[in-house]
């Protein structure tokens, strides 16, 4: 055994206990007795304290000071700079600040749901106070002595090799664009809205066929039910969750879709990497281009929503839409609204870029909590053009601050810009693309996407993931073309 | 802090741990995707590292070390006598053992398997040999120096403070007593079979109702299906599983109400011992002493059986049993077989002490693994008075000894025994307790268990709960005259 080989098998386990944790989520979220919350939270912080004590084991840095990199081929160099990486980011972060974090999100997140159960944001903001002095706190400690900032070392944890200038650039063209074509579409006539009530029990077998339609491997998945929709563990045990609504059932189809893409995902990675750092999606905008590619540019195109009103039809009868360009234009509405989860395509970045630009002002200090619910406020009704009648509606809709996630949202919208990267790739492999998903058949979509980002998982970079399947960097242009020709047609602006 | 509190906090994670690596048991016999068995096998054997790794932590014995057991209440000194026993039993057992233990028994489960559908016990018997060595390797590690014997050392793990010979002396009055009554009710006119389908459904919902009326509280739990019923977990977080089967309703009643059982002392000890040594269930025999009480004494008594009738007439209109006295008689039908799971109450305890005898040969080395068929099918013609026909309604029927459990069959006797104990002390305490079971409230035997057995949890050791929730020390002749009484009548004799 050589060093990278001990170190590899201490890694496996660790892989291993993580996907239990994972698992352990899953469950609470799906079939845990409610009664069990007290237990689960003691189960949970023991499962989190085993991995912290594996994240920072002092072996770690002996078998990486006994490596030679330049030995390894190019799987083993990958392996090991996310090794380092997590190592250093475990290391550099004090165990008491870990704790005190750990501590005051677990509580956060509670204090937030009353809060926003109430309505009222100044009963969170202490709260808050305390999570963004601890999260700059361990900002400091990871940007210590790099020459780098502490919104861009948070960023590391969730979109490795992107900065927040990075972010800055492609968001800022994005911005101006997406509100000058969301004003468009706002004057032009808006298609109709979907009515009626449409069975549940149906909803869940439709859903299931499109899962498979879009190629989920339900030998190593399932589908349950949730309040909220998310996916769940790597390799050979990859789990989706989806909801229903009778009024709303493009709800449950286009969360499962999107829930597949990051499923998918998981599941289409190189099975030679299971449980190790590259056996698992490589970022989280990387996951995210795929569930939104999935869900949006594939799921919402006008081929594939025509063969998806005709397994509606077949199994409703007739709905009260008369034909699939209709059906094509009520999926894509854009309608007014005050919630990020729930904005289509065209708007879901104006929402995203909004977190953005206040979460990198409350970590620099430019912004302080006290004055959030204004900022947030003035801005909304600056991009969206109508002020937010409460809170639960503006600042407290999202989980996302309470538990500590700073740096994790515009990974969204840096998802919808890779998508759109990748859409215009695809296109150009598979040109005849439309008449297979007019079919219902996507399997040239997912297979390219398998071939050319999937399988990969942690190999690459995530910048240069999308770089490789693409030929060329990833900027916004592809993501506001396709809006601009999509939007403009359908809205026949 | 002082060394228990700092012993306690270590051992609560541990606890914690340990659900967690149950729920994973549970998930894979219920939910799991059956592609996943792979990556599942890693991710138990990384957790069932991390506990090993805490069993035997050199920290545990600095701790014993200060702590002063007369210092503490009686509370803590349970606590210590527990957590001295398991790391004493954790260190004895060389490292190099315990994973030749967990390498082939892992493996021997599918040879088992494998050779149980081929009906082949030659095609077990290498892998048996080898698992019996290393169990007597490991016997004999446990009882050094002690004055013990290995089978009594084994026990210890399922039963601790019981010897074989404690079993020996309740059993060999057992088997004469049960043999002949046997006989005489093989004499006797046999009540007829329940005939016909009946819908899973149905019985799903019903079995349901049943796991209520015997105090499963499902706040804390919840009803799943399973190849093979189990009840898992303790404290906040107890699940049961059951089966269906369209032409035995009876299977899936009694399995729930079995599990039930079990489950109920879970939910039912003090919620003070919650994630301690004492939150969970004392030893295997205590532990079935309550399942078997609840399916048994309590679920085929005449009166309870007289409610359940009238329940599946509710939902199966006429089944083609005319009256309650008839179904009695159907439920507790003694029919000739060969699998011990499958036997009734009268010819379970044969069957098991039938193995009893066998596994303390094979440890001895007064039995050898060549032997072993031959001296299963001769015993079993003597005490049952046909043939076995093949070797998987035979000696291969069972997973216990190739996943290395020898010393746990004869804790399944003794519940029946303790059960026995319990349901006299019970009678006397409620002596109008048909009364209630006739309308289907168990309330006041489950009351009585769970405050005279269950909410003791761990605190006393085994034969002590019984004695104390008895008034006297348990023996068999309870058993014994409940089994005469109820087939003498039942059958006429």
């Amino acid at each position: 055994m050589t060093a990278y080989d001990d170190l590899m098998a201490f890694q496996r386990d660790t892989e291993a206990l993580a996907q239990v944790a994972g698992r352990l989520g899953w469950d609470q979220e799906t079939v845990m007795p409610r009664g069990a919350a007290p237990q689960r939270a003691e189960e949970m912080a023991a499962m989190e304290s085993v991995l912290h004590a594996r994240r920072i084991d002092p072996r770690i840095a002996d078998w990486l000071a006994q490596i030679e990199p330049a030995a390894l081929d190019a799987v083993g160099q990958a392996n090991l700079r996310h090794i380092k990486r997590d190592f250093d980011r475990a290391t550099r972060v004090p165990a008491d600040l870990a704790a005190r974090i750990a501590r005051v999100t677990s509580a956060a997140q509670g204090t937030w749901a009353e809060a926003r159960a109430a309505d009222d944001f100044a009963a969170f903001a202490p709260t808050l106070k305390e999570v963004i002095a601890l999260k700059r706190e361990e900002g400091a400690a990871l940007a210590e002595g790099r020459g780098i900032g502490i919104y861009d070392a948070m960023l590391e944890d969730y979109e490795p090799g992107t900065t927040a200038a990075d972010l800055e650039a492609m968001f800022g063209a994005l911005r101006p664009k997406l509100s000058e074509l969301r004003a468009a579409v706002r004057e032009a006539e808006a298609p109709p809205v979907l009515e009626g009530a449409f069975d549940e029990a149906a909803q869940m077998t439709l859903t299931a066929k499109l899962a498979r339609r879009f190629g989920y491997d339900l030998a190593t998945g399932r589908i349950d039910k949730a309040v909220h929709p998310f996916s769940s563990g790597s390799g050979l045990d990859v789990r989706i969750t989806t909801r229903t609504n009778a009024l709303d059932p493009f709800n449950c189809f286009y969360s499962t879709v999107h829930e597949v893409g990051h499923a998918a995902y998981e599941q289409g990675i190189d099975s030679a990497y299971l449980l190790t750092p590259l056996g698992r999606g490589v970022s989280m905008g990387v996951h995210e281009s795929q569930s939104r590619i999935y869900e949006n540019q594939i799921g919402r195109s006008r081929a594939f929503t025509g063969w998806l009103f005709g397994e509606m039809t077949a199994v409703y009868g007739d709905f009260g839409v008369p034909d699939a360009g209709t059906f094509y234009r009520i999926v894509n509405r854009v309608s007014d609204g005050f919630i990020r989860t729930e904005a289509d395509e065209l708007q879901y970045n104006l929402h995203v870029l909004l977190r953005f630009d206040l979460e990198r002002a409350l970590m620099s200090g430019d912004l302080q909590v006290d004055g959030l619910q204004a900022a947030w406020n003035d801005r909304f009704e600056a991009d969206f053009g109508y002020p937010v009648d409460r809170p639960s509606n503006g600042v407290l809709q999202d989980v996302h601050w309470s538990v500590g996630l700073l740096g994790y949202f515009p990974t969204y919208s840096l998802g919808n810009v890779y998508a759109g990267c990748l859409h215009e790739a695809l296109r150009e492999a598979v040109p005849d693309l439309d008449e297979a998903l007019a079919r219902g058949d996507t399997s040239a979509a997912t297979g390219w996407l398998r071939e050319n980002v999937q399988k990969h998982g942690g190999l690459y970079e995530p910048r240069k993931v999308i770089t490789r399947a693409c030929g060329k960097p990833p900027t916004e242009a592809p993501l506001l073309t396709y809006l601009e020709n999509k939007f403009t047609e359908l809205y026949g602006i």
